[in-house]
């Protein structure tokens, strides 16, 4: 167990990265999401940016996982389940996801271990990484818990500016984010890739915005690219995701999935990474103690969802060629993260730590000029499923 | 020699786009850049964007080279070279350091040759893409030259801004651009990657703002991206690269090798891509023809600063260790351009040729969890040669 001392130097940030935090998707360390605010007020913004308005501090390496990162005054974990805050369900939630998904990992694979790095914040927060690499069936498995206290500025927050009065500036909003977040890149091109995150966030009311409510939302999503389509899985991977969604409302499933195909865009491509699943963010138009059963549940879905398919795939043989294209769908991957994932990119933007932010990608990628696979070949079915999402269920 | 038809869907590019051109130095095929407009005010931008005010129009794949991608207009290379406009100078200069670089290349290389798109696009300008791919020493090489007429917002022209009446808003700036641009991926990881770019931009003078000048300036440099450090092979390149400064100015080397290590630095890493060269940009505070002939002498130089280089090290014994370096550094060079490039990150948001844009992105690269390599180990000595820039001559 190697406890990586990768600190970042930047540990604050301004104002103007904080727009870009409305679907934050990432295996970082950090999990931001605003309900009620546009991103267009960047554009409209006629006043400099105050910078560190918001600021995460730096993280230490810890040597143990702490029973909590919660605060002191938000850790409710040791009474009873029913009084315990959101809060301190939700993390209960993420770390019991994070140890079963990993123990159902090493087991599928047979070979390799996670290797854990645990970290924390002076003032309250911290994560846990763990990442198997180079193992017998992943070439790179990384799954992540974060627990972030920070303070957004005012701006990020409509319902403080509408309470406060015109002569009245509202100050900092204190926040609180925790999330699970994973990828998980098998070597077998015939053996999907796999990315899902769950995270939870509150806003405290703001002091000084006397009527200005407290928020909440949940957001998250698990999602499948595979780098060849076998019916079967593709099937199974969507219909379990529905399964999931249909136990809470009828349109969660067709609502999520939409959402899904809609956020992995890739531009500038005109294609999507994969073949989707379901996303969401932003949720807080429905119970609380239903959207954390909901999230619950579809944290609980990943490991059903998946290893039926990897078992199929793991071991069937492949050519080079096979490889190769699944190299380049790896490129893809690298393409969608780095440029258009706001949580990635955020996160590079505001000093989270890199490592853990950056394990989404995978150990290998490859870009080849103008690469266009024969029409007809199983290569371009892949692509045109990218390229035209279908409904699989 | 095939012609793609990797045409984008994407033909006209938005005014929240242009503030990013300042510095564009990416193998794409449109090169930007603006000296007197200060990025910040995107930030301070009280109006909603302008949505179509700059537009490139889609390209169309050409079975042939054409003598010029310059308008009629335009076209005074057939008169006395003496009495021709820079534009026509430049593009043949352009041209011509495309044919020497390739011919070159191909020699070195003993083995592959470049495949070429050419493609036009409807009102004037186009390019010829160059790729040599899976070499004897190359793995991916790519050579671009590109022309565009494109039309600029006013907010993106202040002098426009200044010289028009309070009432009087001036209307879109038409302006054309020229450049080179090259990244060259060896397969040897003792023999570096080099990239090269050099462009010329110019703005016609606004139509309705009268007393506003018509301006133009260059932009470029060259820069070496090796895994491991010969000082013998970074001393020659940065000597060479001081030679063609010195021919023109003392000051220019000091200058342009710390903008170079300022430009190509990997913010989220604080380390820079590589070990540097030349790079500058918004140069028009010198005579026009001393920058024509810097601007030439510069491209002239690459041949004689790399393959030297090259010719040494391309056939070094390695081991997979060391090929998995390198790999990690091209996983540095693939976050540098898709995040912080502005050429190529300008490129992607306004549907240039995508091929052309990424061909900079090299076959195959890497990303390991928290590698560290071992202090003191040459691993080491490049990393910390990026992390804190030296003095090569």
């Amino acid at each position: 167990m190697a406890h990586s001392a990768a600190i970042t130097s930047a540990p604050s940030y301004s104002l103007t990265a904080l727009p870009f935090t409305t679907t934050y998707s990432s295996p970082s360390g950090i999990f931001l999401a605003k309900p009620t605010w546009n991103p267009k007020m960047l554009h409209l913004r006629s006043r400099p940016p105050v910078r560190a308005a918001v600021s995460i501090e730096k993280e230490t390496p810890e040597a143990h996982r702490p029973d909590t990162f919660l605060r002191e005054s938000d850790d409710q974990a040791h009474s009873s389940s029913s009084s315990s805050s959101v809060r301190a369900r939700f993390e209960k939630m993420i770390r019991e996801a994070q140890d079963t998904v990993c123990t159902a990992l090493e087991a599928a694979d047979g070979g390799a271990s996670f290797k854990e790095d645990v970290w924390s914040r002076p003032g309250g927060g911290g994560g846990i990484s763990r990442v198997l690499q180079d193992g017998a069936v992943w070439e790179k498995a990384g799954v992540n818990v974060s627990v972030v206290y920070g303070v957004m500025p005012p701006e990020a927050y409509r319902a403080a500016k509408a309470a406060a009065s015109p002569d009245q500036k509202p100050g900092p909003i204190p926040f609180f984010a925790a999330g699970i977040s994973s990828v998980l890149h098998p070597k077998n091109p015939f053996a999907p890739t796999l990315h899902f995150n769950y995270r939870y966030f509150e806003t405290d009311a703001p002091k000084d915005a006397p009527g200005a409510p407290r928020q909440w939302w949940f957001g998250g999503g698990t999602d499948l690219t595979p780098a060849y389509i076998f019916e079967e899985d593709v099937k199974h991977f969507h219909s379990t995701q529905k399964k999931a969604c249909d136990k809470f409302n009828p349109d969660f499933y067709p609502r999520f999935k939409k959402w899904c195909d809609d956020y992995f865009y890739i531009k500038h491509r005109d294609e999507r990474r994969g073949l989707g699943g379901i996303f969401f963010d932003d949720l807080n138009d429905y119970d609380q103690e239903m959207l954390l059963s909901f999230a619950t549940e579809c944290a609980n879905s990943v490991i059903p969802a998946y290893i039926p398919i990897i078992e199929r795939r793991k071991d069937l043989p492949f050519t080079e060629q096979q490889k190769a294209w699944q190299q380049l769908r790896r490129g893809r991957y690298v393409e969608f993260n780095l440029v258009y994932d706001r949580g990635t990119t955020f996160g590079l933007k505001t000093g989270g730590r890199i490592e853990s932010i950056l394990v989404s990608l995978p150990l290998t990628a490859r870009w080849e000029y103008d690469h266009k696979p024969e029409e007809g070949s199983e290569e371009w079915k892949l692509l045109d499923a990218c390229i035209n999402p279908k409904e699989w269920v």
